[in-house]
């Protein structure tokens, strides 16, 4: 156990109750040298898919040999396998329901094992809370040098959650909201370069929930503007914004339901 | 100062104003090799005995000789005294008005000792933040190695808050919520083995606020079902569950009241 | 980077996104010795003053050399611009909008740099989260122990944000509500000091929203007690508070906006 590395999190878990929290005191009882951070713990409850965006778009700023603990879980339990994925240059572990599907994959998938050896997991394992009886611990050894190959044995392949790309036909390009923020930014699954090669150039007028959206602009200050606009976000995709003010609001979203955005491209 | 070692918070600071930031930046100054970890500072404002409980449920998955901060503290500044105690394993550091006692007495109490010693406290001592003024800096020299004796006399008691006991007459078995996770499950005060041994092998039906519970499962995902049930939960409680829903709402739960939960056995 | 060193935050990035978890990830990349401490991240949205006030009632409890990074940053990628602090025992990393200001100046400013060198930057720096792209990676070879020089050049001025002070005439002090805390004590910007020189031994009544407050307490437990107070709060102003209630509710503040308090002396 010489190794020192990081243990960083995503999770539905929320900070209310001591679900962190005794997960670390696992990780501490088994790596005191593990430093664990949290990336967040307020992903929706059982949102899956809004894990497996939110750990493809935070992977990449970590130093190499990370391990990734990734754990929405409401199939805690039951038939789903707990696994661990050693990556080009990570680790990832979690359960095999598509949450650890799209960063590994971008990172590419070197090896996946599904976790079978109880050594290294808790003595006694609940059916309720495999975070800390399973994940944490699997996870501080990761992080303490143990191979891969020790947790259990090879399987093919994982559970995918493709993300889905936006369509594009003659005068229309049709994207959707993937996240927002806590300032009420929406982000949309639209890359910069996927718009500019739409659009060749032209203007657009976007719509979203019935408003329009005219513009798009380097940054999320705008002098005088009460207009929402498009910034290339954090995220490396389209975001629409107003300035200092929730676009979520603005275009009466419900974080609940899912809305199309269509860009039409107006020839000059 | 050769020692590295765990702190451990349980507050009701909440994470919106600088008590924990600054609490942690006291526990550096005195022990930068100290690890905090945040169990959780989202304790109901003012509420001694969910703290307590979460303590109690969380202390044994840390690593011995972690010094644990309890401080929900509505009389800092009063008579209530700031206590420090060393039990089997562990340090448990607070205001002697019940927080602690659930823990250390579950770990069992070697020693007590009221803290006295104004050269391991901050400065100037508000008072209102005893948090920061008295126990980060006496958690930070504990987690150092500095032996309790050192801290102030030895005392014989500590305030106890004793953990309310299910009972149990002819065929029912009465319990009652004393706890609400973020998910909206219902912990109960009831262990599994004191159900079994009440049920006796015969069929229960249980009501919690006029609605009845007919059936206890191993995990939350139960396939097609809209109905609660119960779990056995990571604290190893028998928990009111949903599949993917919150039974607080299903039961229509206000968590500032008290609810009995009767379990009644049928004769098969 | 052979030191090991804290860096401390406050921003308004909140915990639900990724945000924070990313700059951290960044920053163990760069030091891996760095020990990163939250102090906040629930600033208001935009309010560059609330951190300001929030960083300035914090830093002094952290150890000297202590890296602190303030992000309220709603002119992100415009014409603020970033820079560096040192102070006489510390180091501030932030835009230059004021948020660094009343804590830099209050432990004397040595020397301020505007940063410039994109070879202590992230390699692709976007217009919409220098937080990760900038202020996270300064701060993390400030904390291994780069000399602020490197950073980029010296500059004169940084910009100011004078804090608030009451007004006094022959009967009347008057302060102000400047921050409120989750218990929903109301921090005003009276120091205990400045109303004992008012008073001159007299008494006084006070009002805040058309209600008196008539006492000035030691701590915040007062025995059947329902009426509000004062209390030399741990910021070590005067705050306006209930036993176990919140004042906030109890004279109708509504956060978003000013409200004035008028203590007038009576003579005995």
């Amino acid at each position: 156990m010489k190794k020192t590395s990081i243990v960083a999190l995503v999770t539905d878990f929320g900070v209310k109750d001591n679900f962190v929290g005794v997960m670390k005191g696992v990780i501490s009882g088994i790596n005191p040298r593990a430093q664990v951070i949290d990336i967040t713990h307020e992903i929706c409850r059982y949102s899956v898919r809004q894990a497996a965006f939110i750990l493809w778009q935070s992977f990449k700023y970590f130093p190499y040999e990370t391990v990734f603990l990734g754990i929405v879980d409401p199939g805690v339990g039951s038939l789903r396998l707990p696994i661990a994925i050693k990556s080009k240059h990570y680790f990832f572990v979690g359960p095999d329901n598509g949450i650890l599907s799209m960063a590994a994959q971008s990172d590419g998938i070197n090896n996946a094992v599904v976790l079978q050896k109880e050594k290294y997991f808790c003595k006694n394992i609940s059916h309720t809370f495999h975070g800390r009886d399973i994940f944490a611990p699997v996870a501080a050894y990761l992080a303490g040098g143990l191979p891969l190959s020790k947790l259990g044995k090879y399987i093919d392949d994982i559970q995918e959650m493709p993300f889905p790309l936006p369509s594009v036909n003659a005068r229309t390009l049709e994207g959707k909201i993937v996240y927002i923020d806590r300032f009420g930014n929406l982000i949309t699954n639209i890359k910069k370069d996927i718009l500019e090669k739409f659009l060749q150039g032209e203007k657009f007028i976007a719509h979203l929930n019935g408003k329009p959206i005219k513009r798009i602009n380097l940054f999320y200050e705008q002098e005088n503007s009460k207009e929402p606009f498009f910034v290339v976000g954090s995220f490396s995709f389209l975001e629409v914004c107003l300035n200092q003010k929730s676009a979520k609001d603005y275009f009466s979203i419900d974080s609940t339901k899912d809305y199309k955005i269509k860009i039409n491209r107006i020839a000059i």
